[in-house]
């Protein structure tokens, strides 16, 4: 795997480079769910996501002359706001492009970050985000397809080899894949008998189709719009992420709504726990059929949900405890 | 204080004592909040509350001849299913003593952990409770007025003090005032600056009439049932408890019903985090009036809250973040 863009070094120094800005999250036993399940949980990073980790490193290692200027990127969701948290942690102006229809509560917890937000149409999105960057000299720092970010995302693999021993499956939540591409190099490397598994709402199955056709597979926005698991719609994996994925991910399983809403309840109700559809998806993929994986880390990515269809989801969603 | 019932000797070697059977729970930064806000989260204890750590010491400390015999004790709440929980992990039986009418859910999930359920009329729990540790030779457990489960309860304050420099306040939830009694104990030994202020509901504030009195004061339950913040309706403080509290607490003060609705929902919304009410009563006190704590640790007790009250929570404070 020497020629992958990520080494385990690389996730190894980006440990030490974030661990001042970011919240060293629990590993937590969940008894309430059959078998041996352990929920990382990064719904409980500042900004709500994982997503803190990779802006954060790379920030770090942005070329010091450019980071001066400030940083620029262009998501509506988790990662901008990441980026935002980031930027102002370093001292740094960010700006943020964000499409024409963004919540406006997440444009104005953006806003209350310090950041600039520009709303564009959708589609000029990344071409907006690249003129920021040339016209400012500022930093590009994309959401998933970047050494530096993926690097970032990896670190929570660390933390979780040091905090458990014998782990026979890390469920992760999958969209452009850097968050498991980070895990992936970290777990086949540290730990190598353990499998790194993948988890896609069946509506958005772009990347288990593109494992299993050995090349980027696009599914079409409007078949990917139809999952509540707004942070997995991306409609590809990275062409950075998508080969390490395939050097040291094991397999991509993928759930309906239905499990992902009642993987939000459970989180809700037994591990206390708020979690988005997108980060409940290794726990919904867990409770499908928690016998195939051993002792099991499910990476919780994010608790950022709509309070209405948290609501939503306890009351129709009531199971027992 | 060297003639209270509990040291700070007790505590730590509590700490010591528990540390395999109780998850260390993180201290949270709440950068959502005004000021300097930290969240010791307890609600991400196993049975969901930190009624674990005392329950867990007690029983470890009991006489291992009474110990094989089991342990018993009254309460249809968190402490009956922490009592469970810890008699479990001992190897040892459980006899939960519960008042007829106790919701149908916890004593399914008491059950569940493999404890016997006894179900009496309400004005005699606390007498079958004592019968069956009599005829059958078992420990009793108190809810909190009880040394060894004061010092379990302060363990969180020792994991609290080694996470944080300079707090200025730690807010506490009172019930019987076990929690209390135990972060007091800890905190005005190793922190003496830190201020320890309980937080009660308006509808049972009895534990603070009793400090500005200086005796105990018992409230009615048919005044103190008006809260939703269940675990503080005991109608007065304990004999152990309350010395403790008079030596080591500065304040006592109150919040509304809606006040901690709100804190329920808020720290759904901002810290990702599900709070029972009276869990969230610290944080309600915070939110109330952050300029009058500096750099504060809220302790979110536990997260065992009805989940459609949550969703209720949910949709009445919709706030913004």
């Amino acid at each position: 795997m020497s020629d992958l863009a990520v080494s385990v070094d690389d996730v190894t120094a980006a440990q030490a480079r974030i661990a001042d800005a970011v919240v060293r999250t629990p590993l937590l036993p969940a008894a309430w769910a059959p078998g041996d399940l352990w929920i990382k949980a990064e719904n409980l990073q500042p900004v709500g996501a994982f997503k803190l980790r990779g802006a954060v490193n790379a920030i770090a290692l942005l070329d010091p002359g450019v980071r001066s200027h400030g940083v620029v990127t262009h998501s509506s969701g988790n990662h901008g706001r990441a980026v935002a948290w980031a930027a102002r942690a370093a001292g740094v102006p960010a700006v943020i492009v964000m499409p024409e229809g963004a919540a406006r509560v997440k444009v104005e917890a953006t806003r209350a970050l310090g950041a600039e937000v520009v709303i564009v149409p959708g589609d000029r999105r990344e071409g907006v985000a690249d003129r920021v960057r040339r016209v400012r000299g500022m930093g590009l720092v994309p959401p998933y397809d970047h050494a530096d970010v993926i690097s970032g995302q990896g670190t929570l693999a660390m933390e979780t080899l040091v905090d458990l021993d014998d782990i026979d499956t890390v469920l992760v939540p999958v969209g452009g894949g850097g968050l498991i591409s980070g895990v992936g190099v970290a777990v086949s490397s540290l730990s190598p008998r353990t499998r790194v598994v993948g988890v896609e709402p069946a509506l958005a199955a772009d990347a288990r189709a593109s494992l299993a056709d050995g090349r980027r597979i696009a599914w079409d926005s409007r078949a990917t719009s139809r999952t509540i698991a707004d942070g997995t719609r991306t409609p590809v994996v990275g062409r950075i992420t998508f080969p390490i994925m395939q050097a040291t991910v094991d397999e991509i399983v993928t759930v309906t709504e239905d499990e992902i809403l009642s993987a939000v309840a459970s989180l809700a109700r037994c591990a206390r726990l708020v979690a988005e559809p997108s980060g409940a998806l290794s726990v919904a993929a867990y409770l499908a059929g928690p016998w195939k994986y051993g002792r099991t880390v499910a990476v919780l990515s994010g608790g950022n949900i709509d309070p209405l269809l948290l609501a939503r989801a306890l009351a129709s969603h009531t199971g027992k405890e």
